[in-house]
């Protein structure tokens, strides 16, 4: 595309490098910015620098967060003795929009997947294990997509946790076996997590 | 949607201000975001509110420029003699990227349009009536969408240059007739402008 502007050309290929963005996308969104007050595009950059610079992850669970804890677990309404273990924050999110969960979480950043080299010591499982050792947990739900290398981690979280006194869950198969958790609708999301079932590792 | 985080949810209704860009959308490219180094997301920011600050409008002919003159208008190679007339800054992007034109443009802003309160004079008409009077110009191709509003834009031009010696052509009727000129593909453009035919006012 021919841009006869190096400006318009720079802005377009800022837009590009996000994902599911083309160039005639970005040019629309640069076009869009230029009709709109300069104002509007300093508060828009500001935003995104802003959030970049300053967001942290919370060291107890793992969420993104504003503070060194996320609002969730420093919030004392919020039931300490149910973990809800899942691989992203966007899961936390979508859980939360269901309103049925007033636990806390733990975030393991992916799941275990030995094709991607991604074993349990690339995952926040260690952390969680420590969790549960200090005491107070008794039962960790498992919001893991339903997939193979969900149903590993499930396994070998469970095998670690053997000799403790927690509970495992997962929660309902209403969620369509190799679907994406995110992509699941708010009722059949809240509704798999009150009817979640006990944990059973083959062969027990 | 929840975010327990006001960082994250304020870079979220930013992206969410721009045309054709969800909620959903803009959480997915915020996450984006997050994963990238910092430096990235400030070059992103940066490459905007410089275009914005810095990009001009060419005093001659209203394309975006980086410059007072455009690139285009300042190219001695262009031929000064023709003058290809388009509504907006993406429909010279689309001509220029036929490489079927080497004259130069004019740039409308718009299509006379009653209902929407469009008049003659909220558009560029009449610095493109000025540039023909100084001289020099020998053709205007009207490379405007073939709607009833285009045709009414080329009308009031082509009236109120009757007294003058310029030739006014079309562009070929090529184009899918009510459709938008930016998304005609290159071809079907490029040819039109070859194939560009004069233009009359009916009953003559």
């Amino acid at each position: 595309m021919n841009f006869s502007s190096k400006l318009i050309e720079d802005a377009v290929n800022a837009f590009s490098t996000l994902p599911g963005i083309g160039k005639k996308s970005a040019l629309r969104l640069v076009l869009h910015l230029m009709q709109q007050e300069t104002e509007k595009t300093e508060t828009f950059a500001e935003a995104l620098v802003n959030m970049r610079k300053n967001i942290k992850t919370c060291q107890r669970c793992y969420n993104i967060s504003d503070h060194h804890i996320c609002n969730i677990c420093s919030d004392p309404r919020r039931d300490k003795r149910v973990i809800c273990v899942v691989e992203s924050i966007r899961d936390i999110m979508a859980i939360e929009d269901t309103s049925q969960f007033r636990g806390q979480y733990h975030v393991l950043g992916g799941v275990i997947n030995p094709i991607e080299g991604i074993g349990p010591g690339d995952l926040h499982i260690e952390p969680l294990l420590e969790r549960i050792k200090a005491g107070g947990v008794e039962e960790l739900i498992m919001a893991i997509s339903p997939t193979i290398e969900g149903d590993t981690t499930i396994f070998y979280i469970a095998k670690q946790l053997r000799d403790l006194s927690v509970r495992i869950s997962t929660i309902a198969r209403g969620v369509a076996f190799g679907g994406e958790l995110e992509y699941t609708d708010e009722l059949t999301l809240g509704r798999s997590i009150v009817a979640r079932v006990p944990y059973r590792t083959q062969g027990e």
